[in-house]
């Protein structure tokens, strides 16, 4: 786990860690592959999808199978996951990439109150019956928790005027 | 609450709740404010902003203002906030709107295993005294959860080739 050494100067931390004050709970639909690790990973997805995209599927727990029908190879789709490597309770940070000091509610760090990403994505291939949905790229680590796949549509996700 | 008789025909309940699988857990750090209650409210973003928007903000709690620096007027930001009025164990729903059978995951339903929903929306204003951020639209009810706010990005925001 990460440590308070981990602050960088200019950093701002909660007098409380938010994962002490859990309001609900989520629970874990699968799992991310990737070949990403701490160390080897992109930096965000764009740098992901140079690298060649990291070997990138999610593998679904196998109760949740029946909620695919209707995705299909090619469909634009949401993955929601769980940062679970990092801490929670810069709400200031110091991104390694600028010298400012930025909140984090402006900042995509996983470091976050509560650490939910979202990755933007294609389905290149889909087995109804094992759960593997392989997408064209990923930037999270190898087994990294999924919280809950969505279509992706243009009417809705992209803010009007973008 | 909703009861077991909201199930639609064709509708497919799994065998347990998720809400008692919890493996993590969420903090609010606000709540959404609107014109919307059960019965009155637009059934997407766009039909809210049809609608005029409803009186769409933020009220951010106390502990998490710091965290707005860096945020400002006619930004694009994600809302991601939490369902927090329905189910979550329908693995296969069938749309008011269509008489077919769908996955959970190939729709945008709130009744989802962990119902976190994402609105993609403008700031209007934002006052970092009382943290209180106007955004151009909501479809979420008056007093739903907030669970966070990220910057919209195009580069990571809209999938390859769309």
């Amino acid at each position: 786990m990460t440590q308070d050494s981990d602050i960088r100067e200019g950093e701002i931390q909660l007098d409380f860690n938010p994962a002490d004050r859990a309001q609900e709970g989520v629970t874990f639909i699968g799992q991310i592959r990737s070949d990403w690790s701490r160390g080897n990973s992109p930096r965000n997805i764009s740098q992901a999808r140079e690298a060649g995209g990291g070997n990138a599927r999610i593998e679904l727990e196998p109760d949740y199978l029946a909620g695919l029908q209707g995705l299909d190879v090619g469909r634009p789709i949401w993955v929601l996951y769980w940062m679970d490597r990092g801490r929670r309770d810069l709400i200031v940070q110091v991104p390694r990439h600028s010298p400012d000091q930025r909140g984090v509610f402006s900042l995509r760090s996983p470091v976050r109150p509560n650490p939910i990403a979202m990755a933007a994505v294609i389905i290149t291939s889909i087995d109804p019956e094992t759960g593997v949905i392989r997408i064209d790229a990923t930037d999270a680590f190898d087994r990294t928790p999924v919280v809950d796949i969505k279509p992706w549509m243009a009417g809705i996700d992209v803010p009007p005027g973008m």
